[in-house]
């Protein structure tokens, strides 16, 4: 530079260096102010906040593109839960250092995501820590007024359906942390690299969020287990649940896992970090939300309907046999 | 109970006991949901976000509550510089375990200043770690559209403008590290623990929102030290600045210690954690700026002027010779 300006303090030139180029909406103004302004277009702003940390959430020599995408993802799926549009989001990064390789990576992750699901980057704050690294993400997203949907407002009768595959993610972390599933897939890296991926980089279904909004009665994501999310999804309706196990769409891979018996599907259902979308759809919705759904491009599943109580949700096998399950969901406290 | 629903997990339990208090705003559903909806009113959503790190930015054995107080304040400060009124917060909070003390202190604090500023909670999440604890806030404001102040906007001849006191926050850390700061005031419990409770607790100037956005061509809030935050509004405008040191308000306290030789104003200066409002402010309207902060309640004063030029802003001593600034603020990296 040709002046006498001091040189940008190492925090500066990192948010200049790797995130910048991701601040492409103007209300980001570059990262070079102290707030973002987000233009709310006569829309509610939904907001949804979810954090990941090293050792807890994700593994520290993980890819590092695949800790900022799912650090992205997992706010991008409660966003698509709740019918909302993708508008941008701000992030906190607390690390030991600032080691260029890793943050490279991680911004390139980042920054795909941010361009493929139309959220860009608005602002942030870079902290160090001398303890382990935290990506705490905040996500925006619009709705017309009083149109999120939520978690309350399923009734008896309704179909419960979720997209996707459930199991996936617990298996591929029992993969990464050298378990049975490990074992039960001996040979079968497709099959494995599979899971692992499922566990390491969610799929949120954004494509379906305008398909919720319009049919679904409650949505939620599946984040910490579909038996304790679907809890949660009832407790806030007022209802209760019978779910028919051997419907629940699991993938290939996890198929493989459970005829070798080293997972049952109440392994599946109480794991968490699927990131599919639970909802429950009317029976006069249901074929207009599947078809809406094929358009989309995204699987959806019925598993089972809503009926009146106040009891846990109920898991039947292909008899009719409710299965035991040890634990709900993962809990950190 | 008297159904057979299970027990809420005990991040649920946590949330519900300690924080759904706070949830006092419609859109944030009683943190039963999965995300807020923030009702823009047909203006712009002013976001900011800003993390506090055990260790980093507070001590372990700090009053939780000003924990909780530092952690939101950081934020108000933010949006009371860009001119927006605070509309709510989401939180994340990562704990090392679940203390009944703590927690109970740390929502009080939060509660409190919640409801003093009126920027409610709307959301959060709590997650473990096994490193220190870290808190971090968005928070969000409202401002009608295209009206946030920007770092960019001072033109030469405005004048420069700095609410409160500055300096009072690094030598309430010097005291807390057992520096030159607690010797010079022994004695002076009174000075000491106002200089820690600047420190620990900042005094955020929303009540100066309204006259920012009237009157200021450019703003931001002073966090990283008077001197760097200086120049890096100078840059963002493309202009520099002349300070008149011996202008600089500072507390009677941060007065005693400079008298006692302890600290220099090159110290008040490049500390951090001032949290105070720097701005400037065109010839013309500086009067009435005054009358407004004045009516506002809150203390500001002229500390210099902008200047055309590209050079780092230099602070200038009674006689009118330039003071030498080691180091111009506070960088994580």
């Amino acid at each position: 530079m040709a002046d006498d300006r001091p040189n940008p303090s190492g925090e500066d030139a990192l948010i200049a260096r790797y995130f910048k180029p991701l601040a492409t909406d103007p209300g980001a103004f570059g990262l070079m102010d102290d707030a973002a302004a987000l233009d709310a277009r006569g829309e509610d702003v939904v907001v949804t906040t979810d954090a990941v940390v090293e050792g807890v959430h994700y593994f520290a020599d993980d890819p590092p593109d695949s800790i900022a995408r799912k650090a992205l993802r997992v706010n991008l799926s409660d966003l698509a839960a709740k019918g909302a549009t993708p508008a941008g989001f701000v992030l906190t990064l607390a690390l030991r250092g600032a080691e260029a390789s890793w943050l490279t990576e991680f911004a390139r992750g980042l920054g795909e995501d941010a361009r493929a699901f139309g959220c860009p980057l608005l602002g942030g704050d870079t902290v160090s820590t001398p303890g382990p690294a935290m990506i705490s993400i905040t996500a925006f997203g619009r709705a017309p007024r009083g149109t999120m949907v939520h978690r309350s407002g399923a009734t008896p009768g309704d179909h419960i359906m979720v997209t996707g595959t459930i199991g996936d993610a617990t298996l591929g972390l029992d993969i990464l942390k050298g378990g049975a599933t490990a074992a039960a897939l001996a040979g079968d890296s497709a099959a494995q690299n599979y899971l692992v991926g499922r566990y390491r980089v969610p799929q949120p279904r954004n494509a379906l969020a305008l398909a919720v909004r319009d049919h679904a009665s409650a949505t939620m994501d599946v984040s910490d287990g579909l038996a304790g999310d679907l809890a949660k999804l009832c407790a806030a309706s007022g209802v209760s649940a019978v779910i028919d196990a051997s419907r629940i769409p699991i993938s290939d891979a996890a198929a493989a896992v459970l005829a070798r018996g080293a997972a049952g599907i109440a392994r599946l259902v109480s794991g968490g970090d699927d990131y599919e979308i639970l909802c429950t759809v009317p029976v006069s919705r249901a074929a207009s939300f599947a078809q809406a759904a094929q358009h989309a491009g995204v699987a959806v599943t019925t598993i089972g309907q809503v009926v009146a109580g106040t009891g846990a949700p109920r898991f039947l096998d292909a008899r009719g046999k409710e299965i035991a399950l040890a634990r709900l969901s993962y809990s950190h406290f």
